[in-house]
């Protein structure tokens, strides 16, 4: 079956095209209203049934918190729930899917063995991806006879109010299996990163490791506490970044532009790192007050709250920054 | 006189409260938006006079923006410009100021006599901030004889739309003149980030050139184009840290919080930097492309088009993140 998208989900005049999503956790959850929310049919399928049951609610109840913060039209949301389905077996979940999005565990040879079995069963062609963030898809797929529409395709912690999506190919991935995957993402308003090869981390959590060093660097040297530190990015550089990019903020900071900037600048970044430290060792930091000050701002016990929370500033946000297309 | 701010910059039944602004760049200019949206009186003094008075209607022009972003009530602007004054000299400008926010060149020498000159005339005990990203106040404030009373006070980009202030004392620096500098940015609105000690690029430019290196370590590699890695944070790691900072990050994408992340994460972060490259040399990835696509989406042409629409994006976010409080 041909993927090609349009908004709701259907070639015209064809049925919905449906989506497999194999493991059921709160990232399958989310994965399956990124694409339920775009009107496609969503099959979903976990080795723990009863997980694969409840995830059905989540995904239900996850809709409805876009609906009170007029992300969709809550009239649409017995539709979207109409259109999924709860398989007990992978046979029946892959079965005419178009796509197949797997969230199993993080483990090599689990992966391996699953992505072989989806392989087996899913139609020929139909893209395979993982959402995986640490496993290549050349060390998964190696052995899998239909490792040419093999890949990873990772989201952002949570996947339905995140729009980035990183795209990594393996070396074998076929190019039109990528170029296939990256407009399915653009078609359910997902943002696609596609990279050219790949790398341990891919592109999100090298960035985001590399600032989380240097944040874990500053915290160890007492220069800031991790409450400041928290709050130089979420009043300061996240403020600025979730409108533009790291290279765009350089480019619109200088008045020549990024040449000037990094003429400028350049010298004064190159000599702050001139000690460029070995990474620290985060577990000392946790021991130092790290964990402590964390917990007292989130307490473990109530971090679901927290999260509930964190859930509902993106939602705004995200309803904030889709305003000026409805107008 | 005491610099102890209320809501509109006065205390309790005492005129306004005056800052003074020492060159009238677009950050000066900002930082006098900063403090007459809080109620202050404003006096504004640059070497050449010709730009002190052109920062007036830019002033001005900022307040009106911020009026038709819902940031400020259109019907005070007359009263805040009212609270602005244009100074010939330095004197007048610091006669009765409560605090004095330097916005000089960023080079050693001209900083340290601005600073001893502004040293000898503002009244005793009124802090002396520097705008300053690059030059610690140990280095500018060494000779001066009101030592203890300067500091660095860096703001970020643009700064009336950016809250995050850095406020780094210098070795000497009165503990009691830091405190009052952190109370006066409360009081505007500001959000200071205190750093304990000293360091080359403070926190802010740490955490950016941090996240800034491996950016182009990447696009050096080949592994994703500079749009694509702009997209990874602009619709991905920026759209979270504007909410929460890399630390709650952390901990709320664990279910046991920062421990359990460390200990489940911390080993693929190490790995990923195993090889921990030496900086990137920029001017060569600028020279790979990097220009010419930043270029291509903001031609340097129509660069001052590029920021006012950051800009209004940023003061659209930023109505947004306000509007719960006023409801």
């Amino acid at each position: 079956m041909a993927l090609s998208a349009e908004d709701d989900g259907r070639v015209r005049g064809a049925p919905l095209q449906k989506v497999a999503i194999v493991g059921c956790g709160l990232i399958g959850q989310a994965w399956a209203v990124v694409f339920l929310r775009s009107g496609f049919r969503v099959a979903l399928f976990d080795a723990d049934h009863a997980a694969a049951l409840r995830a059905c609610s989540g995904v239900v109840d996850r809709l409805k918190e876009l609906a009170a913060h007029g992300l969709l039209n809550r009239s649409r949301i017995a539709e979207f729930a109409a259109n999924l389905e709860v398989e007990d077996g992978l046979e029946a979940a892959l079965e005419d899917a178009a796509y197949v999005q797997e969230n199993g565990p993080e483990d090599l040879g689990t992966k391996s063995a699953l992505t072989a079995e989806l392989d087996r069963h899913a139609s020929p062609d139909v893209p395979i991806g993982s959402s995986t963030s640490g496993i290549p898809a050349s060390q998964y797929s190696v052995d899998v006879p239909g490792r040419h529409r093999c890949l990873v395709v990772h989201p952002i912690n949570p996947p339905h109010l995140v729009p980035a999506v990183e795209i990594v190919p393996s070396p074998w991935t076929r190019p039109d299996v990528t170029a296939r995957v990256s407009d399915l993402m653009e078609a359910t308003q997902q943002t696609p990163i596609l990279l050219d090869k790949e790398i341990d981390g891919f592109v999100v959590n090298r960035l985001q490791g590399a600032l989380l060093s240097e944040a874990f660097r500053l915290l160890g040297q007492g220069v800031a506490s991790a409450e400041d530190i928290d709050k130089a990015v979420s009043d300061g550089l996240g403020l600025r970044w979730s409108i533009i990019g790291p290279f765009e903020t350089m480019h619109l900071n200088a008045p020549g532009g990024v040449a000037q900037y990094v003429q400028r600048y350049g010298p004064m970044y190159r000599e702050m790192f001139r000690h460029d430290m070995p990474p620290e060792d985060w577990s000392a930091a946790l021991k130092d007050g790290l964990e402590r000050g964390l917990c007292a701002r989130h307490p473990v016990s109530n971090l679901a709250q927290s999260q509930a929370d964190r859930d509902s500033a993106l939602m705004a946000l995200l309803a904030h920054r889709l305003a000026p297309r409805n107008t």
